[in-house]
């Protein structure tokens, strides 16, 4: 018996509003695209649920290849957010199986595209080392949408996460940041956990070099979603009021 | 008279293949992108003629409000990529009156989304001051699929745009580079003119330390694309061969 030829590893992007939108997903997603994901009985994902809500909405557009109870779906091992602490390589590789024995496979999030500002690179590093084949396909990312809409540097940028929280912390990080945003020309972007939103927005006013232009990008791709970028000297006489139910992107870039 | 409410800037992306891919747009791009690029009007463009020919893919799938040749296209004022020397704020500021004028306007670049590595940032921040409404759409970023598909850390990236032409300077530049990303656990991208992508394949794999994780994506969403993640050691031994004609991504992790 010879042994299949591998499968790949698909990197399928999901829509950014958590399925909360009633929006149908060929408004954010390619047909392309979508026509990838219905054909794939292999799955890897953040979360079993969200993804079986994301094949529903697939099924709208593109027929499944099989039904969906005959989907095969493994939850990536969950360690703190970003992190890959007390998870073995091991457990990495063992996602993988299916492809190592021929199947396509596809890797999910709950949100636009696996690994980048979220989990999932751990199997992308350990399908290399398998010597898979690793497509990415195109799809919405709430990051690179924000960077676009809000003007600044977009040929030297950064995203470096979460701030920290403690007060007195994230001062000091937000003028770590400014000072190499203006060292450097480089617009610098992060995100917080949407129930803290307006708390951050708060701390950039107070923080922040008054010449520091300043973007605010909430609910990218959603009803009700905006991007706007003012300095924060014009920022401090009309605040923004930041959602704290959707997901939102800061970036900055000194003066 | 009354004043006509003002449109929006809608930021729209365009496909990977700068129009040198049979693909239908619709493998790419989402038709609800497509439909509202449709209905526009009035466009600001990286090159007229690679808009054209964006229009007429986008026809083929969502027909068009008016006539190809009743579109109102300006090509943005071209300067050195990624510059805006010897580009007065007025200028940029006299594209947006379609959009002051009460019509939603398009912002369009010859490959993927405008403003991200690419033209377009200036007409962004001048629609900001003008107090117009941005709405980016979403579509692909060679970046984001490249750090997607490299499995580096997605949780902490900086895009750095081109790396010196010198030799010295860009080992120099790669040690800087190297040093940074190990400093702060970030994973660095760059970009390099086609033509010079073996030059640049082959000065990585000199100048970067044994360990280093280096990612090449080149081609991305194209036939033929490909990306692969190995340590430079590893590289050393099975060099890439990087095509000198489909556009490149380059991004290391120091180990």
């Amino acid at each position: 018996m010879s042994t299949p030829a591998p499968g790949r590893l698909l990197l399928v992007p999901n829509a950014l509003d958590h399925g909360n939108d009633p929006a149908p997903i060929e408004s954010i997603l390619a047909l392309g695209v979508l026509e990838q994901a219905a054909r794939l009985q292999h799955w890897v994902v953040e979360d079993a649920r969200s993804a079986r809500a994301f094949l529903k909405r697939v099924a709208a557009v593109a027929p499944l290849a099989v039904p969906l109870q005959a989907v095969a779906m493994t939850e990536l091992p969950r360690a703190r957010k970003g992190s890959r602490e007390g998870i073995e390589p091991a457990q990495w590789q063992a996602l993988l199986q299916p492809a190592l024995a021929g199947h396509d496979l596809g890797l999910l999030s709950e949100a636009g595209l696996p690994a980048v500002a979220d989990p999932g690179a751990a199997v992308v590093e350990a399908a290399h080392a398998a010597g898979l084949t690793v497509v990415p396909l195109a799809g919405p990312s709430a990051l690179v949408l924000a960077l676009a809409a809000s003007g600044l540097n977009g040929q030297s940028f950064a995203f470096v996460g979460y701030l920290p929280q403690e007060a007195e912390l994230r001062s000091k990080r937000l003028r770590e940041l400014e000072a190499l945003s203006r060292q450097q020309r480089q617009t610098q972007l992060f995100i917080e956990t949407p129930y803290r939103n307006p708390a951050l927005a708060a701390a950039l006013l107070a923080s922040l070099q008054p010449a520091t232009r300043l973007s605010i990008s909430c609910g990218l791709t959603l009803e009700g979603g905006w991007s706007r970028c003012l300095t924060v000297a014009q920022w401090r006489r009309a605040p923004p009021v930041v959602s704290d139910r959707m997901p939102a992107v800061f970036a900055l870039l000194a003066a």
